[in-house]
């Protein structure tokens, strides 16, 4: 990959940055420093203060919390790059100042063994999260490196690697160990990949193929601590852990659903970087299960809150649903790592997919309020009065004890940036993953530097422009690759050449135009926009007799606020009649779609429950919002799947 | 209530109480004394021999273990009422003998403390089932006694009873308590019934009102316990234990489904017998919060297995039901006393909706193997492998660790004939409330002695006749009330007296003849058994677009042994052409029905889960066999609710 800068200017998505820089990195800040009123505290900052002497008091939170900061940090990072701000630049100094101090000499780090369990270091690795917040520190040290240049960071986080590098392998004296919750093997990539430290890489390689083998080393350590654990019961899960069966091994995604695919991130880096192809084919058996048969249409992963956790293939309850904000954060990262081991469009697709939905939606329009679960299916009074579904909310939170989901988002959408373009083969093809307007610069493979700029109404219009400039010369030869997405598959999209419509070829999901590319030169890539009703796999027993609606890469779904309760009383009528238009006045302005409805009748005057069938329906209309944005107006029932009516 | 006798002649029933006394009540002992293979141990009879000092040993089972021995013996009890058998009174009179043996010379009686928590009783009334154990005694006792004649077991329940009455109460270094799971309100109103001994109904009727009285007993023991608990969590819920307001301001069924249905069971015993208006309007509005928007169409109760509870009205999933047999035949039993205190067929609409579905659906053909939750819709992969289904099982099980279900199907089933009918204002009527093959012997105002023959063709088919003996006497004036059930309102039924047709007026749901009846009169009550398919409140969420089908009291369900898999993919056909006929080789035989039906598109080459919708359909025929059938076969998928098509 060559030198690539890619700079969002987005009418869509440039406000989710700005919400994110505006708002979420300092709203966060203030949930760090447990500043947010009526929020649980975080603990966070204490935690670090207590840790480096500055503060007396106990640990305060999960025994993961030190990795809040380091996500924040990552996320004030990537808005630096383009935002620089001093202000935010000296409180984020200040807080790695903070961490160092609380670094042992030894290069050892984590607030809750220095503060709650010293001695106890490296005794849990099933439960305690060393490793994971280790990595979440090498990720915001690699990034605050890239942006600012300051090494004080990522020195902090060298000296733990160090450490940790001594003090697991196969080698006497070490422990032939992994983390309980995977993150340090993609973060020790990172590492590398700024470094080019081999030894980072092999790291990252050892904990990925330490995994799941023999002897067990949770149930070893769990036998050496006494057989006690800190809040799981019993002998260590290792499914729930992806510790079952060597990584290389693995078809199935099984067990928490970010650790699996935080893992399997990992695999598809160590695959590319190290042309490891029984990795590579661990990843895509993975993969194909994963986004088959154990996704939901907003690109959730995870069907039950027990463990947070994959359940089984095509089991996809809406109204239990997990489908954890972190989850599809690290399906996009995945999909990422993905696409740079091959250019097919199926992995731009779920990227796309679960970024317009499930993480759009899990964060409120004003930025502060977010879901951890994000259902697809909610009735409130269930919510709150079924225990079954206490993890469903209905209503986005201020923050939560567990928080790992709004800083994951504040920093996937401040580096929204790096998931847009792929530029292979030293400059010879450029690969449009995202329609989302941004320039982009790179240098070809003659080492020409070209600028496109992409100019997008996505996701409400499948109108996208691209324009070539080349300032200091005149042609350049490369290949632009548009993707072709899976929603536009019904209409052949539509390329125009400076005007001219012109043919193109479609490999694995990308129209390839190679040419000898004039500064000036306009490409336009009209996607079909229609609003398509969409099935699902006949085994998901919850969608049957169902159809969601999607139009463009948004997911539809029908709000209490727009349609009345019980809303699963409303089928999609026959003659449905779709519209859409742009109603300015809803939700801050979105493209609704309108259509005719039946109600199940709601005439019933008897007592009980139980009374002979009478098919009555009225007719009415109903409209649908984009699920992104639900469950920002009054509390109320959401659907994604709509019953339909059908003629025999 | 003259003295009348109920002897069960029903070719339907006779083979389930046949199984109760050859089968469950030999296959029980055996498990209460550890010996059924691959079962989890009861520990039941071996924690009485270590209390009473026979054997050494830690206590197994769950604290309340006694109870499960005490059903034991209350079926019995039952089962010998019209099947004397020597030997199964001699090993019922060495358990009972067992158990006065583990009696203390105070009369306290409970294994758990005995040989496990000395010194510790009465200090946790919230979760240790004392009391609750102790009810179990006292109607085993009862039972035992009404049959035999034999006192012994009556002693030692009353001994116990004379200690719990001097300890509980509101007097000077009494306890102001009351158990944590109801069950000792209704057992001593059947003592009282037994004795006459009026203070037994005062004790119970102290233990309904102090309930729900501030301040809350189980809050102030467990802060004089040191806030510890043995298994919840926290401070006591009182809703959970229907505490969480005096009884008689209850209006809405909260909390542990048992627990609620045992308690207003007694409170319609005690309305009754004390004539409390204030207490008979408390179960009215129970009653109608319980079954008009808390119930099953099978007559199951308890929505969530989280706490085994009631959520909330018209949450009632299918697929997550908890609906234990035990909750069932808790209902029958209120229903039972509802009848008591007022004769509305609704009460025995229940009382038979909750027989012929849940309870009877609870227990497999051979008698050896029961259902603790009744679920209306079951995948079995989503059971093995979706933790949150973890308790919905596809097959029935050999015992339970919590065995309280197999025992109190048992003893239900046995006492089948006090359900039938009942003889009011000292032989002036006789309701009818089930259709089952019997003989009632009862005396008219005037001292006749009458014999009702009942001859029923039930469930499978609606004419019931009934033949009136009475010796020594040609004339008897009483009335006679037979139920209209709610199944047979779309047609009236047809009475004939002696083969003509009769004019009948409906009061309260039961069709009244009033005469000077001769012997030898014949009625025939022939009720109307067309398929019905049924509606559910449009409140109900998880129904909608949905119907059940039902004939006579059966409900019935699809499974996939007669339908292809997923079977949610089947709805009912427009042109549904439905047909039943007895199928003789099927489920040992049985009304099955059959129609038309249409298949969800099958055809699926894609990989992904989710593409355009194409409604295609294929007709096929479906299958439904009884609810209480279910699962007998291999093991798959059931529903009871289906989707049906309609025409806009």
């Amino acid at each position: 990959m060559t030198n690539t800068e890619v700079l969002i200017k987005d009418p869509f998505w440039h406000s989710y940055s700005e919400l994110v820089r505006q708002t979420v990195i300092p709203y966060q800040w203030d949930a760090l420093n447990d500043r947010v009123k009526d929020a649980e505290p975080s603990y966070s900052i204490r935690n670090f203060k207590i840790a480096a002497g500055l503060e007396e008091g106990e640990f305060g939170g999960w025994i993961f919390q030190d990795s809040d900061l380091y996500k924040w940090l990552e996320a004030v990072a990537y808005s630096l790059r383009h935002h620089p701000d001093s202000e935010l630049e000296n409180t984020a100094d200040a807080a790695i100042e903070l961490i160092g101090k609380a670094q042992h000499d030894n290069g050892y780090l984590n607030t809750y063994f220095t503060i709650q369990e010293a001695g106890k270091q490296w005794t849990n690795l099933y439960e305690a999260h060393e490793l994971y917040c280790a990595g979440h520190l090498i990720e915001a040290a690699v990034a605050y490196y890239q942006t600012t240049g300051k090494r004080y960071l990522l020195d902090i986080a060298c000296r733990f690697v160090d450490l940790i590098e001594s003090l697991f392998g196969r080698e006497p004296g070490q422990m032939p160990a992994y983390c309980g919750h995977q993150e340090i093997e993609l973060a020790l990539v990172k590492l590398y990949e700024v470094s080019k430290e081999e030894r980072y890489l092999n790291l990252s390689r050892y904990f990925i193929d330490e995994r799941g083998q023999k002897p067990e080393y949770f149930i070893e350590e769990w036998e050496r601590r006494g057989r006690t654990t800190i809040w799981n019961k019993g002998k260590p899960n290792l499914e729930v852990y992806q510790a079952h069966l060597p990584v290389r091994e693995q078809s199935v995604a099984v067990g928490h659903s970010v650790r699996a695919v935080y893992m399997y991130t990992a695999m598809a880096d160590l695959a590319r970087l190290t042309n490891d192809s029984e990795l590579l084919e661990a990843c895509k058996r993975l993969w194909n299960n994963t986004t088959h048969k154990q996704m939901y249409i907003t690109g959730g992963v995870g069907a039950t809150h027990l463990g947070e956790a994959f359940t089984f293939d095509y089991d996809l309850p809406n109204d239990m649903a997990y489908a954890e904000t972190c989850a599809s954060i690290g399906l996009i990262f995945w999909a990422k790592r993905m696409l740079k081991l091959e250019a097919n469009s199926e992995y731009a697709d779920v990227m796309e997919r679960a970024l317009y939905n499930n993480v759009l939606g899990s964060m409120s329009k004003d930025g502060k309020h977010f879901f951890y679960v994000n259902p697809l299916e909610v009735w409130p009074e269930a919510s709150e009065k079924n225990p079954d579904k206490r993890h469903v909310k209905p209503v986005r939170q201020k923050w939560f004890g567990c928080s790992c989901c709004p800083p994951n988002v504040a920093r996937l959408l401040s580096s929204l940036n790096d998931y847009i373009y792929d530029v292979s083969n030293g400059g010879k093809a450029v690969y449009v993953h995202l329609f989302i307007g941004s320039d982009i610069r790179f240098e070809t493979v003659a080492g020409g530097k070209v600028t496109i700029t992409q100019q997008s109404e996505m996701p409400w219009n499948g109108k996208v422009q691209f324009n070539i400039t080349m300032p200091g010369t005149t042609n350049e030869l490369f290949e632009l690759a548009l993707r072709v997405p899976d929603w536009s598959h019904s209409k052949n999209p539509i390329l125009k050449v400076n005007g001219e419509v012109h043919p193109y070829q479609v490999e694995k999901g990308y129209a390839k135009i190679e040419r000898n590319w004039a500064d000036g030169d306009t490409i336009e890539w009209m996607l079909s926009m229609d609003t398509q009703l969409i099935a699902a796999h006949p085994h998901i027993r919850a969608n049957i007799g169902k159809t969601a609606i999607q139009r463009g890469p948004l997911v539809y779904c029908i709000e209490e606020a727009d349609n009345s309760a019980p809303i699963a009383a409303l089928s999609l009528a026959e003659n449905l009649d779709l519209s859409n238009h742009f109603a300015s006045d809803i939700l801050g302005g979105c493209e609704i779609i309108e259509g005719n409805a039946l109600i199940e009748d709601q005439d019933w005057s008897e007592e009980r429950s139980y009374r002979p069938l009478q098919k009555n329906k009225k007719e009415t209309r109903f409209r649908a919002i984009p699920y992104y944005l639900w469950g920002n107006r009054k509390t109320g029932e959401m659907s994604v799947w709509i019953r339909y009516s059908h003629s025999n």
